[in-house]
């Protein structure tokens, strides 16, 4: 008997093959390393793998594709059916299907393994899902006592068999419960496996989902999403403050704490894991799941916030040389190891932290924002309660941390104060009358329209926050009640009554009303002149150190850099010179990291190789940066061409919608990549 | 410069290369995979490496070698001997000493890593010590904030540097130790590396010594070696019940209780775990170390045992298929995971069970007595509360339990009792006026030498341990007080008032004071017939399915094989004919197993090859076993021939101490190695 051989190609990849009559479809597709999913392991069982043949005459590939090439629809498609209703468009389910000759298979994208997900319109790239947990139902060998093996030996050779999955390692609780697991399944099982080499899992029968969470510990919030392991689907995001916020407020008084008193890192340790229990139950609880079905979880955060988490003692990051414990990824730490009751065999993975004061935070927005895969020029800035930068291309990238101060946060500001619900976030200064108006967050109006003070009521104005701060300080500029060294005008008090003396220096009024006055203050101005400097001279000095005077494209992460208006960053200086509409804000980026990370573990291996090639710059002992510091001071740069800032402040009204401001996500628009992409062309 | 070569030629090894002068001996021989110890990694400070040159020509390698072609005596190591006192017969270190011309260097067997350690007496082979835990000293680059590097890096960096130890991985209790750790020793360590992959302990300053422990968990008792993990040493022994007896005797009504109570199996596991903790403090105290110096660990015991001892549930194995959890070793299980308070970054490793009734312990025996390197035919019988038996050659190797039942530990024996004083053990009938002599466990004396009753006043006579059964059975056999079938002759009761009717059968009174009489009932005698039946048509079994109807050797296993005169084994017909000088008893083999793999990684991997190549023969389903049982009833076989047998009870008196039966431990002399080789030639 000759065997004949069919031509089987598989669309959209294009991978092709000659195969034995009679081989199915997925056979096929798995030995071409098409990407089919099949949770069942070609049991007909969970309709995962369906397919569609493309018919018609394929000339490219000497192929006429027709039904007849393949096998008749069989009883497994209609058992299928009976208890799933009918397939779509005449699809077949390729575990079931034979090659009887030449065919052309379209694998849909929902038959895909490695779909993607879109991210959230506020992002720009999709994320490719291949999570480092997959699922695997075998049925298993019953024992036979003629020929002694044990359970696990019949659950591995099931999985090599049906998944191809060899030389696996196993964990000793999966050993502890497999006997009862596999008599209450029945023998058929499902397995979760961490990066194709661990056991980590076993439930009786077949379970299709599996749930991860990645979680943003910041200093002053905790932010997690839960993603559906196998979509890539974001099913509940919480967030809440971070209880180590009654250690210190900031990141240099909790390490102070735990100076001052033995044992207190661990307290803190403590507080936040009780704090992620919290957040996992609230996140389960959100998407309707058990929290024991959470199975992995990602973590970014700053290096004191990271050292903390994983129970590390933050001491050494509190002074020179700042030196991290570990600037490692945490990979594969039992969920156990932080008293985190999610699955117990889940592990956890916390990104690399990249120096002393650039964190996994900042590798998050790394990955996320990817400037080592492109030639494009990128400065990424994350304000958060620090700035950290990062620069360079795919050839090289620089990362700093600058000493900017919490002056971005609203702190250190006369009358500054959290983005929250009544503080001032739009500015704007009317230059002949030098009377402002302004919006509050929580108010869609205007102060200076109809209806503001009835809207305005039940909030109240309490304060102004980072983006007000910013937007008030350059609106003051433009109006020249500051001038270009900061100093407000004091002759100015004379047309109006809202600038007058205040000791030696003079104030600006901004709101007034029985309860408050919001003034800005000299001392405001030169905070926010610090914090500014020392972003800017670290990002000349970066650029420096690059041998560049321009920069192709900005990014802004963070909540800060999502609020704030990209003009009024450039007038004051904040971030480098630069085409408008190639400056954008990408959100919590770090965020997204964490997210990233979660979902695909070949991005976890990517970014820990990218980590080691980021160039750490200690901007504070280069010798340059003093002076950098100094005439950065100046509004905008003293290095810069103040024309050029005219031609910026023409541009149209941004367009962050205010709503964004609460939900700390804004509603950008389109991204600007199209329009880099025309500009490398 | 033209770069000149030396010759540098090692001995023992032979290993030869040309090198630049100047090139440390050390770096020479690291090169070549020359075996030569050091533990500060080339800094002088351990003394560790020390060589001899040898000096004279060597025409075969064409050198001469003298003293001119080393370096002279450097400060390096004046300095070692002013603080550890001078080196003997001229030695050098090999780190501070280099080659300027061709030479001879001798490593002397204190200085190779690879010592071999003499077993204790009683053991035949020496075990080649090389620990999965090896400890290494390294000094560490400190922080310098211009070169951000992580803590963790420079310590991986310092190890890549001083020990080619790359891409390992670390525990993240040592990340969370480590920068203070370094600090305390000022940048001066000694890291803990398992299996050359993972960083498990870090120490400030330098450590030399660490140490392990080899358990051997039984149903009845748990013993425990502690050892030096440098030199393989022996430091302390320690033994005691097994808490689990308060649940159950034998394994069965373990697994019964187990059964009748659900949580019965935690509950036995944490008493085992507790009993542990008590050990490894009482190993620790009798070596004058702390605990937590105890940083390896390795366990054997039989399914039940083992299954208890790792947390899993062992009721499958109480009944058919008797399916084993896991059939694999247990590597790498954290000492934590089984609440031990050793270092607390210890690992465990389990021996693989091999099947539901063939044990780890019997894989332990396996890799102690290697029948897999030979082309002897071996039969190794460990009887203990069970019996397990192996047979077979480095070809294939057969394993089976055997059903015999706890007769051989003296219960269901009227009289029985364990070995402990007070037990006879050793019995001689006189076959002319049947009457008995014997001897007692703690009395040097037999029971008709004079100063006897004395002697014994103290301890008393309670009982028949399992070796004084064998003993009396096969004395009463040649006395022709029972004949083949096991009968108690009744019509001697006319020669002897030793010999009487009790009910329906008749008695064999051994002893009788006005406390107690010691008596062989016919029902003492049916209970040996059947356990050394099972025993003997396993054995049977396996040399059918070997097709063989010899055995080159025999080594017996355990306690009970230790204290039993083989000459009487032999004609019960327990093991089968073999010339009596290839037999031996290798004392607790399994213990030596657990030791050997705490001692040698290699030989971990080599058990755990070895057992997966085992054949496991259940022989109650076998067909032909019940044939054999009843044909093993006979004294001895009724297959053997009687004549042989005779001839082996001429021989000598056994050599067996019986001060061995206290301790555990037999004083047996030569082993039998060097005849069976002489046999093979």
């Amino acid at each position: 008997m000759v065997s004949q051989d069919a031509l089987v190609v598989f669309t959209p990849s294009g991978r092709r093959g000659r195969f034995p009559i009679g081989t199915s479809v997925l056979q096929a597709a798995r030995t071409l390393g098409v990407d089919i999913d099949s949770v069942c392991g070609g049991r007909a069982t969970c309709g995962r793998c369906q397919v569609v043949l493309s018919e018609g005459e394929f000339p490219k590939h000497g192929i006429c594709s027709c039904a007849e090439n393949l096998s008749e629809r069989g009883e497994n498609e209609y058992a299928w059916e009976k208890i799933n209703g009918a397939m779509i468009d005449g699809r077949r389910l390729s575990c079931s299907t034979t090659v009887l000759g030449d065919v052309v298979i379209d694998v849909p994208a929902d038959s895909q393994v490695h779909r993607q997900v879109v991210r959230k319109s506020a992002e720009a790239l999709d994320i490719e899902v291949e999570p480092p947990v997959t699922l695997h139902y075998v049925e298993v060998q019953q024992p036979d006592m003629h020929l002694p093996s044990s359970d696990l030996r019949r659950l591995k050779e099931a999985l090599e068999f049906d998944w191809r999955l060899t030389d696996l390692q196993v964990d000793m609780r999966v050993v502890q419960e497999l006997q009862g697991v596999l008599r209450q399944g029945n023998w058929k099982v499902t397995v979760a496996v961490l990066d194709g080499e661990r056991i980590i899992a076993v439930w009786p029968g077949m379970r299709e989902k599996v749930y991860g969470m990645a979680v943003d510990v910041g200093s002053t919030t905790i932010a997690a999403h839960l993603c559906d392991l196998k979509t890539g689907e974001v099913l509940a995001s919480a967030g809440r403050m971070n209880p180590q916020i009654r250690f210190g407020e900031d990141l240099m008084s909790r390490v102070s704490y735990v100076m001052m008193k033995p044992g207190g890192d661990r307290e803190m340790t403590r507080e936040v894991h009780l704090s992620l229990n919290d957040i996992a139950t609230q996140l389960a609880a959100a998407a309707g799941i058990d929290v024991a079905e959470i199975i992995d979880a990602t973590f970014v955060g700053n290096p004191i916030m990271h050292h903390l988490l994983f129970g590390i003692n933050p001491i050494e990051l509190g002074g020179a040389p700042f030196a991290l414990a570990t600037d490692e990824a945490i990979a594969g730490l039992p969920a156990t190891e932080m008293d985190l009751h999610i699955h117990p065999g889940a592990r956890v993975y916390g990104l690399p932290c990249i120096a002393g004061h650039v964190g996994a935070d900042t590798a998050a927005v790394i990955l996320s924002e990817m400037p080592y895969a492109t030639d494009v020029m990128t400065l990424i800035i994350d304000i958060g309660t620090n700035a950290e930068i990062v620069i360079g291309t795919r050839e090289r990238l620089l990362a700093a941390s600058c000493p900017t101060g919490p002056a971005f946060e609203g702190a250190q500001i006369s009358c500054g104060q959290r983005a929250a619900p009544g503080a001032i976030e739009r500015v704007r200064i009317n230059p002949d009358t030098l009377e402002p108006r302004f919006r509050v967050i929580g108010c869609e109006l205007w102060s200076d329209e109809p209806g503001f003070a009835e809207a305005i009521a039940e909030i109240g104005i309490t304060g102004i926050c980072g983006s007000g701060i910013v937007e008030v300080i350059a609106e003051m500029y433009l109006a020249r009640i500051i001038d270009q060294d900061g100093v407000v005008d004091g002759t100015l008090a004379t047309r109006t009554p809202r600038v007058k003396a205040s000791g030696r220096t003079f104030v600006y009024t901004l709101f007034e009303n029985e309860e408050r006055t919001l003034q800005i203050t000299q001392n405001d101005v030169r905070a926010i002149q610090l914090a500014k400097a020392a972003l800017s001279a670290s990002i000349r000095l970066l650029m420096d150190k690059l041998h560049i005077d321009t920069i192709d494209r900005v990014r802004l992460a963070g909540a800060f850099g999502s609020h704030i208006d990209v003009k009024y960053a450039m007038i004051l200086g904040l971030i480098p010179d630069c085409t408008l509409e190639h400056v954008a804000a990408v959100g919590n980026a770090a965020g997204t990291g964490a997210r990233i990370a979660l979902l695909n573990r070949r991005r976890r291996e990517e970014i820990e190789v990218v980590v080691r090639r980021v160039d750490k710059i200690e901007t504070a002992v280069e010798p340059c940066f003093q002076q950098y510091f100094i005439e950065a001071m100046a509004i905008p740069h003293k290095h810069h061409s103040y024309p050029k800032l005219r031609s910026v402040v023409t541009l149209p009204e941004p367009r962050v919608s205010e709503s964004a401001v609460s939900t700390g996500r804004s509603r950008r628009g389109r991204r600007d990549r199209p329009a880099i992409e025309e500009a490398q062309a």
